[in-house]
């Protein structure tokens, strides 16, 4: 095995935190060695969490310690640009959040200086729509060609409700809209040209000032064009959709039930051809709790009375399956497994 | 961080080398170190994808030695009574692929060898639906109780067409049927008492020789029935799916949309409140990727450029927001990312 | 025009009602002239509901009566036998709600009357299934042979509650099931040859003596099977599903979204070429609803200002179509159209 | 029974011959009279096709008529005008097909007309999708208020391919975009202020000449706002859909699986109560085709034979109800009915 990846994350907040949480127990190759967070108390609760690994109210020195690979940031965006700096002048590889920076001229000043300082890629941005499966499905769809030209996007991306710090309506541009605009550059391959924010009667769920819903409508380079709905106080839930209009046809992810395809008077979803595909997750969960439990000195998960009374009932499938006829299941008594605890068993 | 779970895979015929590639790659806290085959050459081949993983003939070899804290084993089902007896001897974590073994008078002797050897569970069977979100999901629902007591369940497993060892009828219900077998016992938390095998029209695209469908009836211990259709050669694709029959409603998982619940004149399904529900596997994926991708030196995702054009396109789009009315995206000329490889920006 | 058949209902409980409403306003080429029913004092109820229509006591006399040319039968099981001779007896054609009898040998009976008093088919009975569009698109498919053999049918037929008179198990049998019977003798185009009715545990919902659900499981003449699971009192709604399983793929219908397909690694339903399809049903409703309200003096739907509207928003838009600039919709003052009352209007 | 509405109708082009087939076979109440068409030699064949039926060449001869009572205006749209003037002048009914005319001044001259020479609404416009039955589901969730306040309109209307007179971008406009103009107008209950039509890259499937899709933005004088896609050759088929968005959630209609409604957490749909429900439409044709049939004198759908053998198989289910056991079903010869022609028959 080569070394795992040591990681620093800066900015221990919701998403911080969760992120040090999937570093630590989710994600193979990787060891989390330090949090930093302006708030050390906090920073030293999150690190607690996790055997190892330390707390510091200072990124700067987290980023230039010598033991951290590779920095995950997810402080506040006006932070970024100096951190990202930071991370440039240390050489270390770079996960930084969305926005990279809250303003395009200092967003552009970090390109310039990964480009003088660095000369290669080192800053990766945290639009994580790009690997998300349905949409991974999708942009492989429309890069294969087979439903033509990419001609619209329609998108939908609405929150249950708004943050507090939603706090005036150019937050649904800056912090919701921005996702899109990510996610139709990326399907495009193309640049936005022009953007036009449109805002329709407020729901009166909104807290004041915000006007919400808005419909943009954005032009890309190529004459392609793309509509977003943005509604943070839907009162629903999470609903993020993408619909993507071709000459040959449309496909549409986000409903819950991963692509679904139209062209040539139908629609339809594909039926994988294996187990292994339709369950990957399931394979994966079981080992990795499986590992988690070794670890902790306990087994979870079907027991060997399980798979004892599985073979008994196949046993008398099989003897069934010569008459037609019901065929009892002998199973014997239960103490045999008295050693596993009753969760365990069936 | 406590010391990873050193694990060694015993056969590394496709399932094994599928959990190998899964140890070694996507499990966090687990160090893959050995792995076993008859096939020695295969085991070395296997062995040399993961640096620093050694492979042997000798089972066990592998489950005596004192670097593997636990044992996968995924052996044909006729080996597995001696290997788990010799992870049982050793006090080896063991994960044995189903069917546990390939009679159930056997598989009585390892529950009772692991009560008398060991006296506490260590050995859990690959019934890997248990683990499965939708199965998880579909199991909170019934045993919440909200759906009232579970009458009947009605299961559909279907394979495109079957692997060349299912020779005879038999191996439907050894090997496929018994998944459901499993998945009844565990959702009705009862042994099975009955079990009938149908056999309707065979088709005329199964092998000769092979039953194909099966229609199985299940009886439970509690008066609960459980239907499976097992088709093993549907020519459609791998289909399995679940319906939950209660006394106040029903839930379907397998069409490929998440739990399906109807009750109270209507159907439907859950929204999420968050988006780190909706995308919980997209930034468990995006994180992944960075840190195997920086284990190698790259970057792959959204780069600065990326970074730096959304910011442009929200600052645009926050100028139209006063308006209405379209705004142009003003963006740097693109030498200014010209380090960032094609293939990385939009 | 040839002249309209004049039809007479016997039996108007829920159903015989709802038949007679159905004659006389939404059916082509028909003249409800009257209804029979033992309590006559509902049967001229049902009549005064529909100008022109008698009522009388005596179904035997409806159906001799001269005026009328085909007899509806929705009376009690128990009284087809005898009122379907007569309308035999007096070469009336026949539409008898199912049952046909209530035992074999009555049917039997009636089938030979046919054979030798009339030598042609006069009689058919109200399985109303083999005319639910969406059986009928499953029909055609099957018989399509695109799919290969039929081999399964997978049944579902749930009812909130079940209605009072079903006191007793076979009423599940009698009044529910017979249902399937005859969709599956339909789409397999063969004849029954077992059954086999299975009682699971029964809900706490089911009134007292009902066993419910049940689970039924036919045998075909051809070798094919269905299962039917029967449950009269899911407190969900009302149910009605059917997959047909077959040698190439499988089809479904009841899931509220028409024929959904699976087959060749996809699952998909169609879309049609045409708006004379998808909107079949709202020309019927529209020009059913116009010549209604044209004979009550009134008029309903949209206006001529709706009319004047819809232009006057599209000559804006096409004018909007040459710049890409918001036009604004200038409309004349209101009170052009003060003639039309306000339910009218948008 | 009131005398039947008699119409005549005027244009019988393909939607024309539609109407009149419509108004001859499955509409109650009416009877055809009379059809109008510029081609003589077309109106002959089309009323040959409904016995009693007479053909014109002249449309003001049949607005004028006697016999005539209502009148059904699908002639080409520049032939409006003068001939709903001339069924103002007769009093007579009028139901006039999309457009109302080709220009807003003559739609507000018939406006006029109507409210001078009648004073009371005559004429009706054919926006059918008022009449849609997920449509009318759709308006009644708004009117209802369960949703809150509606804020955003999305529609997609997609034609597989254009047809022949589609020659210029605006036909799009005035064609297609015009039943969401009325749609719009009548969901929200309110004028349409301004309205934007924007043009995306054309596919290059579209004939020469039409910028095709089109993507429009209504503003609605109350503030809502709807966006409509409109592609004409999506090369996929016909398409329309529409979701509304409300303060406390959303609904959905046109994916083919009736109205969706979002709120609270979760999606979903309505089971009903009630087979009459399920099976309207299945019983409305069962009876339609089985009055059809006896007036030719003729009888499809289940015999006898069919009533029959249903009965024998459920009385097989009862004995089998009291055993579990299958039950083998005896039916008499066939020969029994050897009068029901094989068609009729299982």
């Amino acid at each position: 095995m080569t070394a795992p990846l040591r990681v620093g994350v800066v900015g221990v907040g919701i998403m911080g935190a969760d992120h040090a949480e999937r570093l630590a127990s989710r994600i193979a190759g990787a060891d989390l060695v330090a949090v930093a967070d302006a708030d050390v108390d906090h920073a030293s609760e999150v690190a607690a969490r996790h055997p190892g690994v330390r707390a510091t109210a200072d990124a700067f020195d987290l980023i230039a310690a010598d033991d951290v690979d590779a920095v995950l940031i997810a402080s506040p965006g006006f932070a970024h640009e100096e951190q990202v700096l930071a991370c440039l002048a240390h050489g270390k590889y770079t996960l930084c959040e969305k926005p990279l920076t809250t303003d395009s001229a200092s967003a552009l000043r970090l390109v310039e200086a990964e480009r003088d300082k660095v000369g290669r890629p080192l800053v990766q941005v945290g639009f994580m729509r790009r690997f998300d499966p349905e949409y991974v499905e999708l942009k492989h769809l429309i890069d294969s060609g087979r439903l033509g030209r990419l001609l619209v996007l329609h998108n939908i991306h609405r929150n249950k409700t708004s943050p507090p710090w939603f706090r005036d309506s150019s937050s649904i541009v800056n912090d919701s809209l921005v996702h899109e605009v990510d996610v139709c550059r990326w399907l495009f391959a193309e640049e936005i040209e022009t953007i036009t924010v449109l805002t329709p009667a407020t729901s009166g769920r909104a807290p004041v000032g915000l006007r919400d819903p808005q419909v943009a409508i954005f032009q890309l380079a190529g004459g392609g064009m793309a509509t977003t709905e943005v509604f943070v106080n839907s009162h629903v839930g999470y609903e993020v959709r993408c619909e993507a209009v071709a000459e040959l046809g449309s496909a549409t992810i986000g409903l819950g039930q991963n692509l679904l395809v139209r062209r040539d008077n139908g629609y339809g979803g594909h039926i994988p051809d294996d187990y292994r595909v339709r369950f990957a997750r399931a394979y994966d969960i079981e080992v990795q709790d499986w590992v988690r439990a070794c670890r902790r000195g306990t087994v979870v998960g079907p027991t060997t009375w399980d798979g004892y009374a599985a073979t008994a009932v196949a046993e008398a499938g099989v003897a069934s399956l010569a008459t037609g006829r019901p065929v009892r299941v002998e199973l014997a008594d239960r103490a045999a497994a008295r050693h596993l605890c009753p969760e365990q068993g069936a």
